[in-house]
Order: structure tokens, then C-alpha cells, then sequence
């Protein structure tokens, strides 16, 4: 059977941007437009020229790509005519080659929402679609709130996709606007659309996640002969967001009966940099990437259970759907209590440890991140810390420098202006061999900004370690998460801090104590402990022989 | 049509607990169970006893249930009896009246995984479960890795059922184990499963989330006949996480047609109160609430589209699938317009403070909660800080005193044992009318534990207040929450504290600053603050009044 050709259209430039804080500027939409061409989609909506400055600039200056540049908008008002309607002008002025425009299809938002009458409606539709035409541009109708107008007047809502068609549509667009309805209906009307005269390789499917079924009612209007379908990268959008791309992507290449039924505009080369260009849009909206989301979340390869882990590594196919690799993403297997031998042995050996099963020293390292996770310690996301006090039990951890003191002073008091700062001052006092070496720094940063104590701390720690000064200046801390916890009976505080340095290597520690200077500080010394052990290693040990 | 009834099955405290970075402690166990429990669950799987001590420690004082409590284990392992198995043993001793033994149902697991006979895994199930209601307790099959299994060879995954309903099993639960099945799948093989002679009334379905179709295949098992669905609050679990309980639950009862095929155990009563349980797993947790989860996000509701938030005003229906509040959740239209004055008047006056329709310091107090969201500010869990906010622009905020400076030092070193200990000191100066104060303390507790900065400087702050120290005495810091966020481009950190007092009250406040130590000051001054105008209030204002 040749597969048949499945369309990708991309709206996160103009639903997703109806994300509750997520507001694009135009070098933003760029950059996410070029990503998109990458990735292999076939249509990218950019916004609604017209309604809001970053939008019409974005068109001003879009990027050239291989995929569809689509420009947005609605059907022209009732009482002018298309070609007199100034939003609709405002629409084909960005001289897209493909124009989407949204109208009605559910008589109670004809006559409630706009207040006009049925037929006026379609001719509005009628009117709309043969103007984009007529000037040989691509349309698509998005036929609003199709499955509830379906529902109450399944002939008006046919007619609606009848019209658009019949004006030459290229596309029309069966989209569940309220996100209300469930897959099995989804699948069923879409079918009765097809039945009805529309041909499936001319109709889309646009959901919504507000029942959680955004990505399952798009699986379920493909199943039933939809060729087009809609969404957005990281499912952002309006509400609970849209179909997710990002999980559709991998399902329709990856995932039985798609990946032999379907081809699209994505290669395998390019599905390999999806978790990266999901991470970049996170970057770009300054969010933190979901750890569980579908396919490119950091946890969705992660085997935390003790009996998975044991079972991963006689095969990976007994625990995972698809390999990790082919999204860009990597298997992890967590330590934690849950864990047994085989997880940690497996641990270890990621490091470039490697230790005999049955080992003695297996059951007592277990044993002493048991005590520490009582503790208030977590050592599934601080595989440094984890690794740190491994050696620590096989005698694998040189001792590179001694902290003898540490002093932090915070402070809040007017300054010469009478206004109100603040400022924190650390002194450290470290000894390496017989030198002793005191080190003192503030909390300001390049703007004049109290960044507090931990800050003043991690700079005045970091300032003059003497041999391995070298060896650490390219490092680098770029997150800080902080969680009050419960160790034994008493609340204690949790510092998770993460480093990276010049090489590319990104690493995590964990610091616990009730006093939160005191976690920070634990967390920053196995940070720059395990950047020695990797950079300067251990002349005889397997600190050198773990890179 | 007799509505049938629907059984939920929460696996929160179990596969829950193989999310990434969870761990939950005894008391947060009982906490989460007896929450369930109040919601409606049917069965509450609390962890396998024997395998880590929080589980053992949960057994042994579990709360008293409605709700079936049931314990998590496996299937003895072949070579010994079922009397004899140990980590069975541990199970069973869990004393619960309903126990859930997972065991392979793949034949490939079986052969490759275990490394035994597909005679002698059919053995060790008929053994288990007989074993487990020889001692007149309900017991449930979870059959892993099903629908891979029953795709292998579905006669052998079939019998593996077979078998444990043969020794009493109450349900057997179809996993989807590796999360990677499709929705259709699991509708078509669930169906055929009921064709081979399992009836649904004693068959359950058990998803995960990695292609993002948890939800979808649970409805698709229920569609096909399953009438057990198992998942977990928020969507926890292992990887992606399973089917989300807190989607799945609202679904069930407010969409058709399961509104009107099923009952389940939860009213809409408790439904109502879902919003607020999720939330609180997160507080424990300490997980930033996902603002487009269905139904309970903060988002789920917001109507952002100019087009959308318009026809809300004439109609909710024309733009939401639900209505928000049976989920306990509210809509959100932007601030800026005139429902957004609505309901800060509606906030204002749960304070005590009446102000005008109309009154221009309205928008005043909307613009400046903006900025502070802005810097990172957050005024929904922090209603305290939120009414001492309005109340400044009212020109409602007496003075009590000034804080004219303070100064916190951090210190580890050796004590005179030659052991490292932290400490720390804060000194703050005050000002009451004339009169000035300056209050000393340090951060050991009672035991002798340093409990770190923020500790010492409340108690100095607290220490001396002059006239209003009476009225301080009886108010105590209760939580204590961090968040790293994002204020404009920099991280800041976000403190929400939490406080009571012995008349009842507790209170929020929030502070942020990229100085942890100073955003914790300023949630400590607005919580003291709040307190005095509660207890003090001030003459000729609406401060008395607010009681």
C-alpha cells in the first residue's frame, strides 16, 4: 500500500500565542517560524495581520520558507462586502501565498454570537472564500465549532463546508473550539463529514486539550479519513492549549498504523532534533520544559521503578515504546529508594564506574542514600551528587581542597540616597595542601543588583582555588531550585543547583540542610567537586577514565 | 437505561510515587489517602509494603478508609511456594483487605525478563492469587505489559487472565505498561478480550501517558466495556505519568455519554473540591501547578482571544464546554477590562473593604498588580499581601513601625569539638514612633539545631515590638514556601510564608527579591503587618470593621 501524504499546519504563531502569558515579539516569531520550516511542516500560521503590531510586522518581515506561510483572519461582516471589509483587506495586505479565515458554523453562534441570519452567514463564507481565490492565493476555511454545530444542525454545519469548498477552499478545517469534544464523537462525525461529500484529503482537524484528549481526537479524525491536521509545538494555545505537535509528530512517524500508512514533510533527521527545538521555545517563553511530557519530557525515558531498571538492561524494548534517541532524548535511570542493585550498578556505570554485581559495597551505598533521601536528599535529578557519594564509599573521591570557614553577612539599610538596598558579603576560607587561601566577594552583579547570599557565596567559593582555579573558571551556574522538605521531624530546606561548563557538560547537585545558605553551599562544593574529578581526575583511579 | 456503575482506582501513593523527583513521606501518605478517600475513590492502592520504609510505615498506621485500601506486590517468583515467598509475604502482612499482585502477561517478559517457563509465570499466578484469597481478601491482577503481550500471542495473554480469575481474582487489569499503545488499540483488543469470556464488570484498565493518550485510552477501554479505570491525581507516575484521575473523574461525570451511562463513587459535591486537591498534591509536593491542565489549570478557564472574551460576556456556553465551577475552578477574563474590576471589588469586599463601582483607584490597584506579577509577584495563594497591597493604595494602611535596618550573618566553621556546625545571627532595628529598638537573635532551636537565616531574623523582628508586641505573641509561622521565578529577565526568588494564630486566623503573604533572605523579610513584615490590622486596626478606618 503507498502511503498517503498527511499535511502538518502549525498554529503556534497565532493560537498558541493565545497562551495566558505568552506574548511573541516579531524576532521571536521569526526564529520559531525558521525552526518550524526545519522541522519539515507544511503550513505556518504566523498570526492576524492586522490585529496587533508584532503580527503585521511579522508578515512585513517574514522569513522565506519552503512551507506555507499562512496568514489569519475571519470571514468578512455581514453588511459590507468582502472586498470592502477592512479586517479581511488587513489579511490578504501581508500578501501571504495561503490565507485561513475562521467563520461560523454552529447556528446558535450565527444567530447569538454575531447576530445575523443563517444564510448571511454562508454567504458571508461564499463571499469570503472566492475573494481570496479569485487572486489565486490558497484558502482554507476554519469552520468554528464544528462538532457542537454538527450536533445541533449537522445540514447548516455541512452547508458551511460545502460553501468553502465550492469556492475553491483548498482546506476546510473541522475545529472543536470549546476543546469539549471526546475522540470517539470526533471520529464519528469526521466520518459522517466524509460521507457527506467532503473529501478527506480536503479536510483538517483543529483541537483543543481541555478534556486532555487534544492529540486522541486528531488520531481519531485521521482514522477517519482527515489528511490535514493542526497544531502547535509544546501544545500551547488558548485555554489548556492545542493539540500538541510535539507528541503528534513522533506518533505519526514512529507509531503503528501511521508510520506505514502516512508520510509527511518530516524526515527521521529531523525528528532527532525535536526535543531541541521543543527545549528552544521553552527557552524563548522563559518556561521550564514539562519533565513528563510525551516523548522529548526529561523524564519520559526515565526508569525509576527498581523491576524496570533490572529489566532495561537486559533489553530497553521491555520498557520503552520507542527508542529515546530517535526524538533527541536519552534514557535515565534514577536513584532512589525505589531503586534495587541493578539500577545503581547501571548508574555507576553511566559515570565510568564500574563495579562487580554483588559487590558488598553496592548494598552499603544504597544504604547511605536511603539514610540521606530520609534526610531530605533526592538524588534522581542530582546524578553529581549521586556519583559524588559513590566514590565517596568505593574510595574513588580524591580530596582536592578543605573548606575551613565560611561567613555571610545580609544586609538591609539605606544607602547614601536614603534609599532603601540590600547587599550580602561572603568570606571563605579554604585550604588546599598547606596553603590557605581567603577569599571574599559581594552579591552585586554587572547592573547593581543585591543577586543575595548564595550568590556572594558561590562567587567568593569560586574566586581563588588556587591549582584548579584554571579548571573551574569555565563553569558556570545556571539553576537554582529550592524546596522546603521534610527531613526526619523537622522541615529542612532542599537546593537542587545546576552547572554547566564550557565543554557542554550540564550537571546536577543537592544540598540539604535546615539552614538554606548551608543547602546552597553543600550543593555549589559537589558541584565544583565533580567538575575537578572530571577535568583533573585521580592519577590510578577511574576519575580520569570516566570521560 | 439503568446507569452502571464505574470503579476508580487511585495508584497515586504507588505508581504516582515513580514520578521523577517524588517521594513521598508517611505523613504525606496519610494526608493524600485520606483526601482520596473524601473525593469518592473506590480503592486507594498505597504503596508495596516490604519494598521501601515509607510504604511499610504507611500500612502499618494507614488511615480508616470508605475507601478499599489496597496493597501493591507481585506475583511469587517461581522456585518457591507461595507460602514461602517473602516479598509476598510482606504484601499480604500489610494486613489490607484488597491486594493487587502485578505479573507478566507478555511472553517475551516472561522468557527474556523473568528467564522462566510460560508454564511456570501461568503456575505462579494461579499459586498467588489463590493464595491471596484463600485468606478471604479481594484480589486484583494487574496483567503487565498487555496489549504488547496480547499482540505476541494472544492466546497466552489471555490465559494468564483466565487464570487469575479461575482463583478468585476480582478484576483483572489490562496494563499499558510501557505507555505505547494507541487509543484504537486499546478499544479493539479490550473488546476482544470481553469476546474471549473476561466480563467487563471484572476488567480494568491501567494507561500511561507516553504518546500523550492516557485519557483517551482509558475511554476507549470504558467505551469497549472495562469498568475499572485506574490512575492517579495530577497525572504522577512513572515517565510521562498515568491516566490523569483529576481529567479523567471530570469527564466521566459531566460529559456525555458517560454522564448518563455511569455512576462512580464521587458526588458533585466532592467534584467541586477537585480544583482545591489538586492543589494542595502540588503544595506537598512542591510542583508549580500546571496552568493548561483540563479542568483545574489556572488557564483552563482563561479566555485570552479578544473575539472569545467578548461573547463570554453575552453567553459562558459560547465559549466553554463546562462550567468552571463544578470543577471548582473560575473564569478569567483579562484584568484589564471591566469584569476584571468586578471581581477585585468581589476581593476587596471578602476583606472587609467596600469600595465604589466605578472608583478610578480600582484600575490604579489592577495596574500596579500587574507590574508586580511582572516582577514575580504572586496574589493568588497570598490574599494577605493582596489586601495590604489595595489597602496601601486606599490610603488603609496605618504605619505601626519601620524597619530602619537589619543584618543577618551566616557562619560554618569548626566548634570547639573540632566539628562543623552553621549558624546564625540577626540583628534588626526598629522604629515605633520616637522610640528605637534593636532586637538580637541567632537560629538554634530548642534541640540545638541551627534552622538558618530567615529563622533568626523573624525571631528578631518579633522579638521587641514595643506597644504591638502583645498582640504578635500569639502568631507563628506555619509554612514556608520557595520558588525560583522569573521577575522581568533576571531569576528572583518568590517566598510565600504562611502564619496563624491561636484566634484561628491563617494568613499568606508573599515576598520576592533575587535576595532570598530579603524576599523572606518582606513576606515576614506583610504577615506582621496584617496581623496588627486585624488586631489593632485603626481608629476611623475600615480596619475594626474588617473583623
Amino acid at each position: 500500500m503507498t502511503p498517503e501524504r498527511l499535511h502538518l499546519y502549525d498554529t503556534t504563531l497565532r493560537d498558541g500565542q493565545q497562551t495566558q502569558g505568552v506574548q511573541f515579539s516579531t524576532a521571536e516569531k521569526r526564529q520559531i517560524a525558521i525552526a518550524l520550516d526545519q522541522l519539515g511542516i507544511d503550513y505556518i500560521e504566523g498570526g492576524w495581520p492586522g490585529a496587533n503590531r508584532t503580527d503585521s510586522d511579522f508578515f512585513a518581515h517574514a522569513p522565506q520558507t519552503r512551507a506555507r506561510m499562512t496568514a489569519f483572519g475571519m470571514t468578512k461582516r455581514v453588511g459590507r462586502s468582502a472586498e470592502n471589509d477592512d479586517v479581511l483587506a488587513a489579511v490578504l495586505n501581508a500578501g501571504t501565498g495561503t490565507v485561513c479565515l475562521v467563520g461560523k458554523s454552529h447556528e446558535f453562534h450565527v444567530t447569538t454570537a454575531l447576530g445575523v441570519t443563517l444564510a448571511e452567514n454562508l454567504d458571508a463564507i461564499r463571499a469570503s472564500i472566492a475573494h481570496v481565490t479569485a487572486q489565486g492565493r490558497e484558502a482554507l476555511f476554519d469552520a468554528e465549532h464544528f462538532f457542537d454545530g454538527y450536533r445541533a444542525n449537522p445540514g447548516y454545519a455541512l452547508d458551511c463546508l460545502h460553501t468553502a469548498l465550492a469556492q475553491g477552499a483548498r482546506w476546510v478545517v473541522l475545529c472543536d473550539t470549546n476543546g469539549g469534544t471526546l475522540p470517539a464523537e470526533v471520529g464519528r462525525i469526521t466520518a459522517e463529514v466524509i460521507d457527506a461529500g467532503i473529501p478527506g484529503d480536503r479536510l483538517g482537524i483543529h483541537c483543543h486539550d481541555d478534556t486532555g484528549n487534544a492529540v486522541a481526537c486528531s488520531l481519531a479524525a485521521i482514522d477517519a479519513g482527515a489528511r490535514q491536521v493542526q497544531g502547535t509545538l509544546n501544545g500551547l494555545g488558548e485555554r489548556c492549549g492545542n493539540a500538541n505537535l510535539t507528541t503528534l509528530i513522533p506518533t505519526l512517524l514512529l507509531k503503528q498504523p501511521y508510520a506505514s500508512r502516512f508520510t509527511t514533510g518530516v524526515t527521521h533527521e529531523a525528528l532527532a532534533g525535536l526535543l531541541r527545538l521543543s527545549r528552544s521555545l521553552d527557552d524563548i517563553l522563559n518556561r521550564v520544559p514539562q519533565r513528563a511530557a510525551p516523548y522529548v519530557g526529561a523524564s519520559a525515558f526515565a526508569h525509576k521503578a527498581g523491576l524496570h531498571a533490572s529489566a532495561i538492561l537486559k533489553d530497553p524494548s521491555t520498557y520503552e515504546h520507542i527508542p529515546p534517541a530517535l526524538v533527541g532524548n536519552e534514557r535515565i535511570i534514577p536513584m532512589s529508594n525505589q531503586a534495587g542493585q541493578s539500577n545503581l550498578r547501571a548508574r555507576l556505570a553511566a559515570a565510568g564506574i564500574a563495579v562487580a554485581p554483588g559487590d558488598p559495597r553496592l548494598g552499603r551505598i544504597l544504604e547511605v542514600i536511603k539514610d540521606r533521601e530520609d534526610q531530605g536528599y533526592a538524588y534522581d535529578g542530582a546524578q553529581a551528587s549521586f556519583e559524588l557519594l559513590a566514590r565517596r564509599e568505593l574510595d574513588l573521591c580524591p580530596t582536592f581542597f578543605e573548606v575551613k570557614r565560611y561567613r555571610v553577612t545580609v544586609e538591609r539599610r539605606k544607602n547614601k540616597y536614603n534609599r532603601m538596598i540590600s547587599l550580602s558579603e561572603a568570606v571563605v576560607v579554604v585550604k588546599i595542601g598547606d596553603q590557605k587561601m581567603l577569599s571574599v566577594s559581594e552579591s552585586m552583579d554587572a547592573a547593581g543588583t543585591d543577586r543575595g547570599p548564595v550568590n556572594a557565596l558561590a562567587k567568593a567559593l569560586a574566586k581563588d582555588l588556587g591549582p584548579w582555579q584554571a579548571v573551574i573558571d569555565d563553569m558556570r551556574l545556571v539553576d537554582f531550585k529550592v524546596r522546603i522538605t521534610q527531613g526526619g521531624t523537622e522541615a529542612v530546606t532542599r537546593v537542587i543547583i545546576d552547572s554547566e561548563d564550557r565543554q557542554g557538560r550540564r550537571w546536577s547537585t543537592v544540598g540539604v540542610s535546615p539552614n538554606i545558605v548551608d543547602a546552597s553551599f553543600e550543593a555549589l562544593l559537589d558541584a565544583i567537586n565533580w567538575k575537578l574529578i572530571r577535568d583533573v581526575g585521580q592519577p590510578g583511579t577511574v576519575g580520569k577514565a570516566a570521560e
